[in-house]
């Protein structure tokens, strides 16, 4: 690779103002936490797919790396270059345009880097609905979304991004355009290409564009919180709730109480309904006949599990703004640990069925290793997807633990994970955080399918590099 | 290869009365509709994952190929051997366990050579819903519903088998056994290998057992018949029935004139409650709550599109009888078209909103190279999905027919789905029959990555060779 030659022809493909190399380039070249700063050859902006596909083709002649980036909002490291300097950064950002919406087909076909909002922006536009919903959404762009088939709330009645996803255009490894952009919902003429990137998190290609289901939006949309005393409890409410509500049931996440206390701790303000529980449920259900009949559905449901002994205690909000709040308080988690200090993550996904027994070996595990640990333990319950996170005891060091157990943590988390049949990434991905977790744990067979896969597809290893495999 | 040593292995892996060589095996080597008939090698009738293992390797080691087979109920010559008498025919039909039901899971494990009813069954046992439903639920199997991905009438509601599919055990073609029998809803370690297997027709690894999506059962099923002047009205009533039953809709299908009135020639008995449209609609609409309930928004959504013009006239099933009668009516069409006699059958799929334009024009290239044409159309019009079947002018020799212009016919419609964005075979697959299809037809991008995947996987070619690619 000859340095000048490679920037010079980038620049021919794709302009010179687009091709960044001086100056302050974090932006794209450290992660949003601050996990991981790389430094890029050149930081790289194609404003449409020939220029994706020239760029590719640039780097594949001068056998250079090349990492696709969206909104750099990634959880494991996969959009960041490393620090060897030799890496181009590929930020789809100016590919952004919505490039069709078909109401009649229920699909919307959008370039990678528009941002997820914006997406939800234009079905909304059209009286319709994209469900795909998470905290980044707001600067997430939908080409990462694919690429790391992001999960999010609504997975429980509308799947991942994988399920969202109908067809893709895509630059491959040697920078030919596949053009797949299918509005089908049935098509078998050969294999899955499209589930194959999906998920592939730009180690076999660039996805450039998509086109995406959409749905009805529902009448009405209720929420309401209840209080269980375990974990059993959640599962047996979640079996209830699926049988009454079905397809209703759009959301069902619950917080562990230390999890809230810390909501409490930091954002004192927010109301919080149920204070005592030891596990809060957030439920949603999305009606689609109108607000007094989901009332009707969701309160007739409480009340059984009520009388029924499944819960403790529910409230169902009373306005929009009260379920905005309700949900507020979930997705002030996050934030929340953020002000108490680092802990250590683990995106984590069971059978539903396992989880109470997951649990309750695991904390039983991490406490008597580490006296005094705290947990703080919420996430997706309808899709056996729980943030188990480690929090270090009150009062220690957290940089000091995370530098010190970390390792520790996550063997005991990741073993127990793989005794209860689960997987140590659920929503996340690999990226480069849990590479050496895919090396250890994944089975022999499918890593050595994987690595075909990746060597038929990309056979200079240019793609990505060091992320997935 | 020599023929006696790899029958002599194949009797030591699975037992010599598993091993049939002789006599009348026309069950296996012809396909139902007696399209295509081969000649195996031998047919071998492994019990578990295991012997299906070593019955791959000793094919592998002898360079000899397989076509794996389940309930020999495929359309497209899939899974019948050629007539070179060098195919092993590996049947599936004794792997069929069920092996798990997890209720709190919603999940079921099941072996490939369960038949689909039974699956269904096992599911219904719980209280549970396996949602896949097609013709041939009572002979076809799960392991070869997922290895063509089939359709079916719930994929409006549920989707292909695809997306009822969370987990598979494969054995590769090098014989090792890769255990991907996941129950989790998430799980984002690596390239998706179900989604590649799945749909890939037998040619790149043999599906021994899969862990299934399981549903609750609707309070209430509910079925009508809607009369329609124009496939664009029938079209303004999806949509309608879309947003106000959102997931509640779980069948829309479409019926032309013709096709019913072949089965009122055929099977006269049938009542036909809206003898004179254009275009029929069957809606099925599953509910949560009870049948009152159901009743209520499938007469309002009915008189709604009635006042508004959308619908010419509707009957509400009465009871559960009426509600089969009128299934009965849609499923009578394929057997009305054999008493018919022989015609060109057309699995195709277009995006929703293309459809009017795509029947009229090819109704009208049709009807201008073959005066007298008769069409069958029928299908799946919530999921795009058409049988568009081409039968000859009344009095005609149908065999003649086929024999003298199949080719002409295939062209005209493969060409105008293709200017309607659409796919030349929706929910069938490809096996033999649209290979070519495949060639001509198919990106030379998505083309040249899946031989590439199929090279990688399969690098001997013995998996189903002559299949799909």
């Amino acid at each position: 690779m000859n340095r000048a030659n490679v920037i010079d022809e980038l620049r021919a493909a794709v302009g010179a103002e687009h091709v960044l190399t001086d100056g302050d380039l974090s932006a794209w070249e450290r992660d949003w936490r601050k996990r991981w700063h790389g430094k890029a050859l050149a930081v790289v902006r194609p404003a449409s797919t020939a220029e994706v596909a020239a760029v590719v083709r640039t780097c594949a002649r001068h056998a250079t790396p090349l990492v696709p980036q969206g909104g750099n909002t990634g959880m494991v490291g996969g959009g960041v270059p490393d620090g060897s300097g030799t890496q181009v950064v590929l930020s789809l950002s100016r590919l952004n345009r919505v490039r069709k919406i078909d109401a009649d087909n229920l699909t919307l076909t959008a370039e990678a880097g528009c941002v997820l909002q914006a997406v939800q922006d234009a079905a909304a536009a059209e009286g319709l609905l994209f469900p795909l919903s998470l905290a980044a959404e707001g600067s997430c762009t939908i080409g990462g979304n694919l690429a790391t088939n992001a999960g999010g709330t609504q997975v429980l009645r509308f799947g991942n991004t994988r399920d969202l996803c109908l067809g893709l255009e895509v630059v491959t490894a040697e920078g030919e355009v596949w053009d797949g952009l299918s509005g089908l919902r049935k098509d078998n003429t050969g294999y899955d290409l499209r589930d194959l990137f999906v998920g592939s998190e730009g180690t076999l290609g660039v996805i450039t564009a998509a086109t995406l289901k959409l749905s009805p939006r529902p009448a009405a949309t209720m929420t309401a919180l209840a209080a269980c005393g375990s974990l059993a409890h959640c599962v047996a409410l979640l079996r209830l709730a699926r049988a009454r509500l079905d397809a209703g049931l759009t959301g069902f996440e619950v917080m562990g109480r230390f999890a809230l206390e810390l909501v409490a701790r930091h954002f004192p303000a927010l109301p919080r309904p149920l204070p005592a529980a030891a596990w809060t449920v957030l439920l949603e259900l999305g009606d689609a006949e109108g607000e007094s009949q989901a009332r009707a559905r969701l309160e007739a449901l409480l009340g059984d599990a009520l009388e029924g002994g499944v819960i403790d205690d529910a409230v169902v909000a009373e306005s929009m703004a009260q379920a905005n709040a309700l949900w507020h308080l979930r997705e002030s988690i996050p934030l929340a640990q953020a002000e108490e200090g680092l802990n250590i993550k683990h995106d984590i996904s069971l059978p539903v069925s396992a989880i109470p027994a997951f649990c309750e070996a695991t904390d039983a595990a991490l406490r008597a290793a580490i006296p005094g640990v705290r947990l703080v333990n919420f996430g997706h319950l309808g899709d056996g997807n729980l943030h188990y996170n480690v929090q270090c005891p009150a009062g220690n060091d957290a940089r000091a633990f995370l530098d010190e157990r970390e390792d520790e943590v996550n063997r005991i988390v990741y073993d127990a994970v793989a005794a209860h049949g689960g997987s140590f990434s659920a929503e996340h991905g690999v990226g480069q955080l849990k590479r050496h977790e895919m090396d250890e744990r994944k089975s022999p067979v499918a890593l050595a399918l994987m690595r075909r896969i990746k060597r038929a597809l990309d056979p200079q290893g240019l793609m990505n590099p060091g992320r997935v495999l």
